[in-house]
């Protein structure tokens, strides 16, 4: 019986991977949780769960939590709070993987002490990645650590690096759905609403990814995350614009083969691949290829989607600027979903935080926070200087 | 240096490989090649690649390529020739690796000897595997000699197979063009040409396996070689048609992940991965997957390919069976290409063929050529009593 932790129960991949986990009961246990701020949530996780330990944001609301627990006769529960409470939940002996799963660098102290514990860890926390990639990635290979990674994405990179050598990759190829304004005109996009952002076409995900993904800084972030988990440069990182959202990536031989994984848009494959690797488990996320259809690939439009070359060139420049990358955007696309900046203000303000930012690059946890929590600053006084609405008059100087 | 011994050089497969061994001077060279009877392309190949050993098909093409070497100053190269020769060509010593690529079950006594001399093959001859796949593959099992399909779609599932275990997969999907005549109304058949036939959308290939292509009996083969060389039940051997032939064939694991290879439409790929593995070679054999395109999937039409049909049924009873099936194909496409018979009067005199054929499943290679034999005597008789145009009034009743 798999001992699992997640981090970031009560989220869209927390949720997917108890939903998996459902299906397994012989394979796998919940050790452990790490909620954010869904007391009721957590709560029923407990119930349902019972695991050892469960974290939550703050001493209120594990407070709040501990005494339903005690009211609704559970014991055996420890309700713990904040980053240390996180880093223990992901640390237990008695944990075999970790599903790191907290959105934003909120996960990156946890994610690290899981790896520094020698614990196998599914990584769905793509912006740990970017921000500490180097770092994570070093302590995985010097304690000989599996990270796999559960970004549908990387996951199939994953899958289809197993068909040769790390030195027989000429390329890869992430496919990008393209998000729901992949043909709305340049001119339209200061117009583009929140409700318009956060209709994905094919996934069902949170709402930040799903910003993400309208911009395609989402799919910047996974070139940056894919140079970081497979040793890659950017130059070898490329991006095809696949609508159907049914090819998850591909990896590109030297001799010209190319491999792909095809799969439903479901999360919980993905998670399942990695909670059971390297072995495969039979499930029921399964379609029928014949029946396929149309798949479309075309090449990724750089002047509609900026956030894009702003990907490549923090991936070039590597620290502190992809750090940068992933602080503006997280800044601005909150300033964005409380309607306090445009659309095509989140670009602008990546684009500005990046170009005030030194070159550096931190070799520890703390400085990768330190150097975070300035490009938010930065990133809030570039917001706060942005009209909520652009000037069209502007765009056609 | 790794010695290659070709079988069937001057025929669509071997000039291939010897096209691509042209690449790799310093890690290839040819041992020893079998032709047919094309003196002039066998002389210029032993110009070209000095053989120590090549083979014609009768003792009278083997004196003229003898004499005409002599008169140009070529020393040491043996000529051989029939089957004794070939089987000579095959089991060399020196030789490391052999592509077997003679067409119909002639190549089928040279690939056993080959195997059972200990030598990996290269196997692009289908017809062996249809006919012989079980005491082939069990041959190659017992010596732990490696078999690599150079057919571009096992190839493909060959590479797709590296992302899991063997028990871990739940189907394998091959892809099908659908020939040129996957839209043709079905009324239309009866009128179809032979030079209409020849025509292949994607691939360009023999004689017989265009017609095979147009008339998908082709793909009926490699459900059945597929079955023998990945040891599958013929339920677990699926086909989409996919009209662009990029996706070369796919494996569904049983966790709902599929693995696709893709790649050019070029032969010498599938052979470079055959010659190279476990290795890859870099290759100029790649493309743009950003400018791809559209990509086709649907479900195979068994009404206007009843071949499919009459492979899946040859595939359950096995032996006597499936060597009828390609014995009788062969015989049909033949007398098909002579304009003896009408398009849809290959089905049918496969057809006819199966129904004649008593079950037995043969345990030696003479058995197998004995089945063979009759098989295409009951096939020649079949034909002969096919008019030459199908009457339309018969297919209205």
């Amino acid at each position: 019986m798999k001992q699992i932790a997640i981090l970031g129960s009560t989220g869209s991949i927390g949720q997917s991977s108890l939903s998996i986990l459902e299906e397994y009961p012989d394979r796998f246990a919940i050790a452990s949780l790490a909620a954010g701020r869904n007391v009721d949530a957590a709560f029923d996780q407990c119930l349902r769960w019972r695991p050892r330990v469960v974290s939550l944001a703050t001493a209120e609301l594990a407070d709040t939590l501990a005494l339903r627990l005690r009211e609704a006769g559970v014991t055996g529960i420890e309700v713990l709070h904040g980053a240390a409470g996180t880093v223990q939940v992901a640390t237990l002996p008695e944990v075999d993987f970790v599903i790191s799963a907290i959105v934003g660098v909120a996960g990156l102290e946890a994610t690290y002490a899981a790896i520094l514990a020698g614990k196998p860890v599914g990584l769905a926390n793509k912006e740990a990645m970017v921000a500490a990639g180097e770092i994570l990635t070093a302590a995985a290979r010097e304690r000989n650590v599996p990270l796999l990674p559960i970004d549908s994405e990387h996951n199939a990179i994953h899958q289809a690096m197993r068909a040769g050598e790390k030195r027989e990759i000429s390329r890869i190829w992430l496919t990008a759905s393209g998000g729901p304004f992949r043909s709305l005109p340049l001119q339209d996009f200061d117009h583009i609403t929140v409700e318009q952002a956060l209709k994905h076409p094919t996934w069902v995900m949170g709402r930040r990814i799903t910003i993400d993904s309208a911009t395609m800084l989402n799919k910047g972030l996974e070139i940056i995350e894919a140079c970081r988990l497979f040793d890659l440069p950017p130059s070898a990182v490329k991006v095809t614009v696949h609508p159907q959202s049914t090819v998850h990536s591909l990896v590109e031989y030297i001799d010209g083969s190319i491999l792909a994984q095809i799969s439903v848009t479901d999360m919980r494959l993905p998670i399942l691949y990695a909670l059971s690797y390297p072995e495969r488990l039979p499930s029921k996320l399964t379609f029928d290829m014949a029946a396929l259809g149309r798949l479309d690939f075309s090449p990724p439009d750089f002047a509609r989607f900026p956030c894009l070359r702003l990907a490549y060139e923090a991936a070039e420049r590597g620290g502190a600027h992809c750090i940068a990358l992933n602080a503006a955007d997280e800044v601005a696309v909150e300033a964005f979903l409380e309607r306090a900046i445009p659309f095509p203000g989140i670009p602008r303000t990546i684009e500005d935080v990046l170009q005030a930012t030194p070159e550096s690059h931190p070799a520890t946890i703390q400085e990768v926070l330190a150097l975070d929590a300035q490009a938010r600053d930065l990133a809030r006084e570039v917001v706060a200087k942005t009209p909520t609405r652009s000037q069209p008059a502007l765009h056609r100087r």
